[in-house]
């Protein structure tokens, strides 16, 4: 079995003993050399893994302050300066343009192309935000000795759609998308401790307990990644979800923007530990 | 209405804006003076108030290791050199044979007396311990913007008996009391940050959700202090109580143990916020 081939919950729960790489630098210049290509979970142990939006000057500004209005789903943990690929704070030698291992291009809101490089469609008019993503939590939470079940059962973690409006800024909306991972309510106030020190990462959990309080009909289908057992006396525990801010850009139809491909995210330099607040 | 006959939720709620003391000295002192008996609730508000456990010498190596082993219910702020009725690191002049404004005196662990002081049973053997009390962390979550349901409506708060055995040391044993607070989810997860700050009054909860998952058959029907209302997608949330040494200590039966009345507590000069972990 490829890298290229392991889902990211595979790697997580096996390759972490092994990655390919544990340099974060390495890794970048094996994606920028073309040699690493798709799923970044597992990789680099210890350096936080950012979802990439990438907008025109035009729409950065509200998409920043919609960002600020909704840190739970949008924490930002690097911006660029318009035009220019770099990203001094995250990591020495980023270009944005190459370094990311799978993209998503977007015209009004489609999908238009999903190459291995941006250096085609990057003009001098783009903003780079990099968000934080729950791999640094779920490290932690393990870290902490809880077991955390998607990457047990070798599956993507649970996504669901709520009904909980985002605060909306400029064409940027929606409601909020949150993950689910199940506990007993001992490992769920764990879970909460744990996860509460890194507001950069999605912070403590949004919801837990009844799904339909907030607008989720069934727990057995969700709207992304895949379903987990929910054992007896567990309660299923709700945190905010990257895919949120994604779900905005596109229903914002921006004429250009540009994701990483879901679980190719942005290997940076700066360490989970890094990201904790106490 | 006195101050003496003012309930310790009622003490909470309303006198808080006008305590009758905010220098715990000054309380100390009246209570040493005979003018002030009962309820400390709201009394020199911001400053930490402990429950009482005065033990011989040949029982108290057990029960810190009790304590010890059982900090959530057991968190020891304070202990007393034998026979010595002084807690310098609790408060300048503490004398604890006169400044607790309600004692009980158990003989073989039935109740004996109910005096005003205990100068007359004080012996050069006796240990004193002092427990940190909820008082502390319901400052911090009201601080926090959290409503506490048995506080608005001027109860106390609701106390079970659990089937979640204690660590047993020598003679001490039995099983967790816990306090309830109902909260819904949202709510569940600020006050799980805001009590996790304070190991030193009873921390974190324990369990939330299903009663029945600790022992606990009928909510409505508490085994100390008084039901409260649970609103319709709320979740009750499980804290270990001071209750639990009490228990135990009565359980084990020495020959001599005197704690405080029910919510009159020993009234120090250290700060809430000086409990905080973080």
């Amino acid at each position: 079995m490829s890298i290229v081939e392991r889902t990211r919950a595979d790697a997580q729960s096996r390759a972490a003993a092994e990655p390919a790489y544990r340099d974060p630098a390495a890794l970048r210049r094996a994606v920028r050399d073309g040699r690493f290509r798709g799923q970044t979970a597992g990789q680099a142990p210890g350096f936080v893994q950012g979802n990439l939006a990438i907008l025109p000057r035009d729409f950065a500004a509200d998409f920043l302050r919609f960002c600020q209005l909704n840190p739970k789903p949008c924490p930002v943990i690097g911006m660029g300066e318009p035009g220019d690929p770099a990203l001094p704070r995250l990591g020495r030698d980023i270009d944005i343009r190459t370094d990311v291992p799978g993209y998503r291009v977007f015209r009004d809101g489609e999908l238009a192309a999903e190459p291995a490089d941006i250096l085609g469609p990057w003009r001098g008019d783009l903003v780079t935000f990099v968000l934080g993503c729950s791999f640094s939590f779920e490290a932690a939470l393990i870290e902490g000795g809880l077991r955390v079940r998607h990457i047990d059962e070798g599956k993507n973690v649970a996504m669901y759609c709520t009904n909980v409006p985002n605060a909306p800024a400029g064409p940027f909306g929606g409601t909020l998308v949150v993950s689910m991972r199940p506990f007993s309510p001992k490992d769920a106030i764990r879970a909460i401790q744990i996860t509460s020190r890194f507001p950069n990462v999605h912070g403590a959990p949004v919801h837990f307990g009844d799904p339909a309080a907030i607008g989720i009909a069934d727990l057995a289908r969700p709207d992304f990644g895949d379903a987990v057992a929910i054992a007896p006396g567990e309660v299923p525990v709700f945190w905010a979800c990257g895919v949120t801010p994604q779900q905005a850009i596109r229903a914002a139809r921006p004429p250009l923007a540009i994701t990483h491909q879901p679980g190719a995210m942005l290997v940076t330099d700066l360490r989970n530990s890094e990201l904790a607040s106490f």
